[in-house]
């Protein structure tokens, strides 16, 4: 569910808007590890806007149709601007990946590059950065490729380290993550900037990028799904049985300090 | 999608709240013939207020418990007070009911009594109107008896006039309605508000009562349905082919003038 001036700015691009309310969506069933099939959606609009409702429309479905995703009900009405898509997706039974089930000594891999959507967010004339902010692509044929063989996956929606922290509670491990292991944006290495680097590559949301743990006799099967999708899978870290418990390596193994994921309701 | 200060007023209790959310979709797969299975909720809160969703979850799920309804997904967020439930139902494959498919001839049916839970807007003292407004009962079980015998149906949720106007147009017939065959709620019989009543019976919404066209020869059967169900199924009237049109007659057979249905972008 968003909601202008939450999860969106007043007069943000119905186009990208439309794009991105079913990316989120599709990117959560891909965490789980399922194919995509029907979305439902319902509006609350301030005012029958029908060029408003063509271009958000144009976005959605562009991204529906490209991955074969029905629109099957909803709703209408009147109201501050809130978008809820519910999408559903279908995955071989026992088959669904988790936040539980990750072990001690699995293998921690993050999809693409980290960063940048939040990057977006102190530098909007970055244009790669942008596009990564409002238009994510929800990495759909690699959840479908981790099935039996991710143990559990999770995609980064609030940031590596709040989301790995969902991961590490729910299977009750804790984890090591290398720093310099970590793939960021492109965007980062001309900056120079170390502290909004790690702040966004760590803790910074929105890149949708599949953050999953697989048993360390896997790793050739991993980059063998990297290399059949031609995407970017890194190994990032290890689980290890320090329930809960998140350590980030520097490059000198020296650990570093982090803030962690988000909350709706923190009083801000 | 129902939105704070627009489909309930600011401090609306929240049991009813809970109850009357999940009923008014309830109501649309009844009008479906639809057997309910599966809900998604989405909650938009201005703040996370325990008290608040513990009673909302209470109405909501003494509700869903009844009719054996699963809460399989959704989504909470901070924004203005918004509830989204989507309801999912199962119907075998082509006995779905619509709003297409009555024919000249038909018999127009309505469960129930209309009227009652306008009434509640105009006299919230009316204990039993209040009930009404605040706490439809979706008409579940009758919905799924109508499969093969109703040849279309809708549920009553804007008003008479309105929704019968649906099922004129998507079935492209007129219809005659005996404004002294229609069962008004039990309240009106004491008010002798003749205007009063002819609003909330013909134009009111949120009664939630089905209304359906039967062929004519299928109306011992509609009978055996409300006595088998216990409740009280009304011949109000038949359709013709006069397109679209909507004619009420009064007792001494005048055509009365209403209000149509609601429409959520009108301006005010």
């Amino acid at each position: 569910m968003l909601v202008e001036g939450r999860h969106f700015l007043p007069g943000a691009e119905p186009r990208a808007l439309g794009h991105k309310a079913l990316a989120v969506n599709l990117s959560d069933l891909a965490a789980c590890g399922a194919t995509p099939r029907w979305i439902t959606l319902a509006l609350a609009l301030p005012a029958a806007d029908e060029r408003w409702l063509k271009d958000f429309a144009a976005g959605l479905f562009a991204l529906a149709d490209r991955h074969g995703v029905e629109l099957v009900g909803g709703d209408t009405t009147r109201g501050p601007l809130t978008i809820d898509i519910t999408a559903f997706g279908e995955v071989p039974a026992g088959k669904a990946l988790s936040r539980a089930g990750a072990r001690p000594g699995d293998e921690l891999w993050v999809s693409g590059s980290l960063g940048g959507a939040s990057l977006a967010l102190a530098h909007p004339e970055i244009a790669a950065a942008a596009q990564r902010l409002h238009q994510p692509e929800p990495r759909v044929a690699l959840g479908e490729r981790l099935r039996g063989l991710a143990r559990a996956a999770i995609d980064v929606s609030d940031g590596l380290a709040g989301d790995l922290g969902h991961i590490l509670k729910r299977s009750a491990v804790g984890a090591v993550v290398h720093y310099e292991r970590l793939p960021k944006d492109a965007a980062f290495g001309k900056m120079k900037d170390a502290e909004l680097e790690k702040q966004c590559v760590l803790s910074g949301g929105d890149d949708y990028e599949l953050l999953f743990a697989a048993a360390r006799d896997r790793h050739g099967a991993v980059e063998a799904v990297a290399k059949e999708l031609g995407i970017a899978l890194s190994p990032i870290g290890e689980l290890n049985s320090q329930q809960g418990k998140l350590t980030v390596l520097d490059a000198s193994g020296k650990p570093m300090s982090y803030r962690g994921g988000y909350d709706h309701f923190a009083r801000s």
